[in-house]
């Protein structure tokens, strides 16, 4: 327990460290005010004491076993420790918080020590019909930690903070095994010695748990060249109600269907990821981001599509804005001194001016860096882009982590700010970032709060590339869920028409759970239901999601 | 259909071609007799009219409604057809089919012609309580295709061939779409054209369905380089009795657990996979296959582990035989003129005589090859190895799908071969090598047959590899089935034991099924077979396979 760090603190009404300071550049209020607008007046979050809790579902007996059970500081039912796990950090998450009406939230906060609590946590709550929904980060973005109690008396938050031991390191075969609660930077800060690394950085990367990582089928900002989470496990272990699967470390296997792949991405409706074994990779001896310029997106897109064909010389990182999404990160931040670096006017001179930039990042040996930004950067000025050196790639390193700090300052000027992603076909890139764009646009414009819809890809593939949109409208004063669900639902609308995975990398839970039949049809859903019903008959684990009601 | 090949004729008793040439060498009957030994008199197999086939169990009006549905060529129930589908091509099916006793066979075949007819014969089956044995290039050897009615009052076989169909290609996405029947040797012509290839080349490749590929979790000698079928399919449709999926393709996807990795791997139990999309790449411009030699197999497979963590610079195609691989193929083969270039004499000078041989492919721009032998050369040299020119990798790509013709003749020399495989953890792999080893040793040897058992690495991964046994010994005269289950089942009972599972590319089949519980668990088993249930609730789907009984 000695070398075990703790997990970090968490604002209750936002995201990330409590004593963050304020993330909003000041010259970004003109921005907003030039262009989506923002609110009259700042709307900071109340404070804790006023937020409003519905009454715990537990008896004074009912928990006073559990404390038996457990112990007493693994039964928390504090206002603090509720209101923690009462959402993850969506925006309508942090809307309902920050004016202290979350609508939810868990009876009790159970955190077990080990696998032996677990399993025992669990039959317990499918023999008392409490509901059960893991929290690990509570990072999610789509409702998936949402305390829903579905058709059960109560509901808990399972926290697997406590369960977060490196259980074994098989450094000959580049190989770790961890518990489920362990976080994605204290097991690099564990690896960092030994001059091993995950390589998983999602942008929620200071807080995510690895076995909510796996839960969710994550991919992080390096998982073009590390692979995402799907691609790193080897071996994990699931705990469900009526049954525990274990599958230990293999590099490959024929052996039938791919339950790896089963348990990967079943956000806590299956069971809950009690350890899992991880793929590691030496430490890179090099590491270059660096920014280039294409003259339009379109342009950009064919050297990333081509850049993805020799899929050896792929750069670890591989990201293109669009045109807005570039505008918008000149204008705010100068994209780490682009402007001064290349000079803005320049571009503009040589028809980049309302270009897009692509940040390109490449980790490993010198030798295997250098073949490859040589590779990479060829290819690219030979369709037409032109390397703008490390600044922008600097800059990006720099603010990897920051969007969801800057969205609660945006929460605070009264912005709607909202990022959603798909994945597609190259074949149906191009009409589908249209498709999706015009979607928002024109829900948010019905709702009279015209919107800036920006769009990157994240992630390139050899047949296909990831889109990431970002959403900004100033907020609508009386009803910001409704105008959020409308733009949400009209986006994942023209996703699913457009030939587009309803989600690239921030998974399913509540908010994309209707339209998982269209994801994976009738029949799809009618196995993992059956696969569920195995597992957890009496629907006790995280009710509500992955699932269409 | 003009523009379609039809698929190549098969030997009934046998591997591939009918018109193929003896495949052993006249002097390895010397080596044969030095070694193992072989029968006292060449047992060729019987012929086709002295085969005992059991009696169709369908009438002969049931028989007239099924051609009445679906038309008189695509129901068959003649003797060639029914011995055709009798068996795959397992070392026993074969012992059984030589000596005119196969057993079994199916009552008929039935040849559907697109979705909407296998829709019909599967509604059909289930409905009269048929046994349904999807029947793709019909290469198992582990009686993936074994004709078993179960619980059922009879069984056909489902011949894919008439669905073979390239559906479509989307170039700009590097995807093809075709139907399940497709042939692999047909869609590399078809795609050789356009400058694309799949680069799927299983030891079966001449024969196998693409359909079959993915039923398999199949993985090719170019695996390591072109990724397992399993890392191509983008998208997916299976036919199963009471549901149908359908999966499109995508590049990637965090929309739940993986349902395409579910229904690959699927052997037939789950479903029929009727359309898949596959990822294509372009054609290499060049190809290198060469040789190196190492002084013993553990710094050989010390050198490829390290080649591995180097993930980007691997072969694609890495092989390594250990001592008595290397020893009985410079034997047979002369390892394609090594003796002739590298001078076995003067291998043995320095240290290499009792060596161990690896082939090393490279295939793609010549840049690309350019880099990655330097580097992979490099590193082979700096870890004790000496590399021994093209010659070996000629060899090896002349012979690269031999292995089943010889297997024909050493039968006919009354010699027991056999193949199996695993994949392991790095940290595993020397101690399951010598495990499986002394596991066969010990059960022939048991039997009065000496075995010479030899092993190859054939696919390197990050974090472990496969392990490919074969072995030889006289054939026992009277209970050639009984000897060979002795061998399988010490062998695989070591692997379960050594950490490995129990199929890295042949499947689970009816051979395996028995260490399945052993491989995923009954926690595994259960999810299993609740996905049968969903999907095949009559259980006619391939009867006897995958699942223990």
């Amino acid at each position: 327990m000695a070398d075990r760090a703790e997990p970090p603190a968490m604002r209750w009404w936002g995201w990330g460290d409590p004593a963050h300071p304020p993330a909003l550049p000041p010259h970004a209020l003109g921005f907003l005010d030039a262009t989506v607008g923002r609110g009259a007046h700042p709307r900071p979050p109340v404070a804790l004491g006023r937020v409003s809790l519905p009454p715990g579902r537990l008896s004074g007996e009912r928990l006073a076993r559990l404390r038996d059970a457990f112990g007493t500081a693994a039964v928390r039912d504090d206002r603090h420790a509720r209101v923690l796990h009462a959402a993850g950090k969506g925006y309508p998450d942090l809307v309902r918080l920050r004016a202290g009406e979350p609508g939810e939230a868990p009876d009790a906060i159970i955190y077990p020590a080990g696998a032996a609590e677990l399993r025992r946590v669990l039959a317990l709550c499918a023999e008392e019909s409490i509901a059960v929904v893991p929290f690990g980060g509570g990072t999610s973005v789509v409702g998936g930690v949402a305390p829903m109690a579905g058709e059960h008396r109560s509901v808990i938050a399972l926290d697997t903070s406590r369960m977060r031991e490196l259980l074994h390191t098989d450094a000959l075969s580049s190989t770790v095994t961890v518990q489920g609660g362990m976080r994605a930077p204290e097991l690099e800060r564990r690896l960092a010695p030994r001059g091993l690394t995950l390589g998983h950085y999602p942008q929620s990367f200071e807080y995510v748990s690895l076995g909510g990582c796996a839960a969710t089928r994550s991919a992080g900002q390096s998982s073009t060249g590390y692979g995402a989470i799907a691609e790193m496990i080897l071996g994990l272990s699931l705990y469900a109600p009526a049954r525990q699967i274990d599958l230990p470390p293999l590099p490959a296997t024929a052996a039938g269907p791919g339950l790896r792949q089963l348990i990967i991405g079943s956000e806590g409706a299956l069971g809950v990821i009690g350890e899992l074994s991880l793929r590691v990779r030496r430490t890179p001896a090099e590491r270059v981001y660096e920014g280039a310029f294409f003259r339009e997106f379109d342009s950009g897109v064919e050297a990333l599509r081509e850049l993805a064909g020799e899929h050896r010389s792929l750069p670890d990182v591989v990201r293109l804005s669009d045109e807005p999404e570039t505008r918008m990160s000149l204008s705010l931040a100068g994209a780490g001194g682009l402007k001064r670096r290349a000079g803005s006017a320049l571009l503009a001179a040589r028809g980049y001016g309302g270009g897009c930039l692509a940040i390109l990042g490449f980790e490993g040996t010198s030798e295997d860096v250098a073949v490859r930004r040589r590779h990479a950067l060829g290819l690219i000025r030979g369709l037409g882009g032109v390397a703008v050196g490390r600044s922008p790639g600097a800059a990006w390193q720099h603010s990897r982590f920051a969007g969801p700090y800057l969205r609660d300052d945006l929460l605070t000027q009264g912005v709607i700010v909202e990022t959603l992603e798909t994945a597609v076909q190259w074949s149906g890139l191009h009409a589908l970032h249209r498709a999706v764009g015009e979607a928002i646009s024109g829900a948010l414009g019905r709702w009279g709060t015209p919107a800036l819809v920006m769009c990157h890809i994240s992630h390139v593939y050899e047949t296909g590339a990831s889109l990431y949109f970002t959403f900004l409208a100033r907020q609508h004063a009386d009803d910001p869920i409704g105008q959020w669900r409308a733009a949400k639902t009209a986006a994942t609308d023209a996703i699913a028409a457009g030939g587009g995975t309803i989600t690239h990398h921030h998974s399913v839970g509540r908010d994309h759970a209707p339209w998982m039949a269209r994801e994976v049809g009738e029949g799809g859903l009618a196995v993992l239901r059956a696969a569920k019903d195995e597992l957890d008959p009496t629907g006790i684990m995280n009710p509500g999601k992955l699932f269409p009601s």
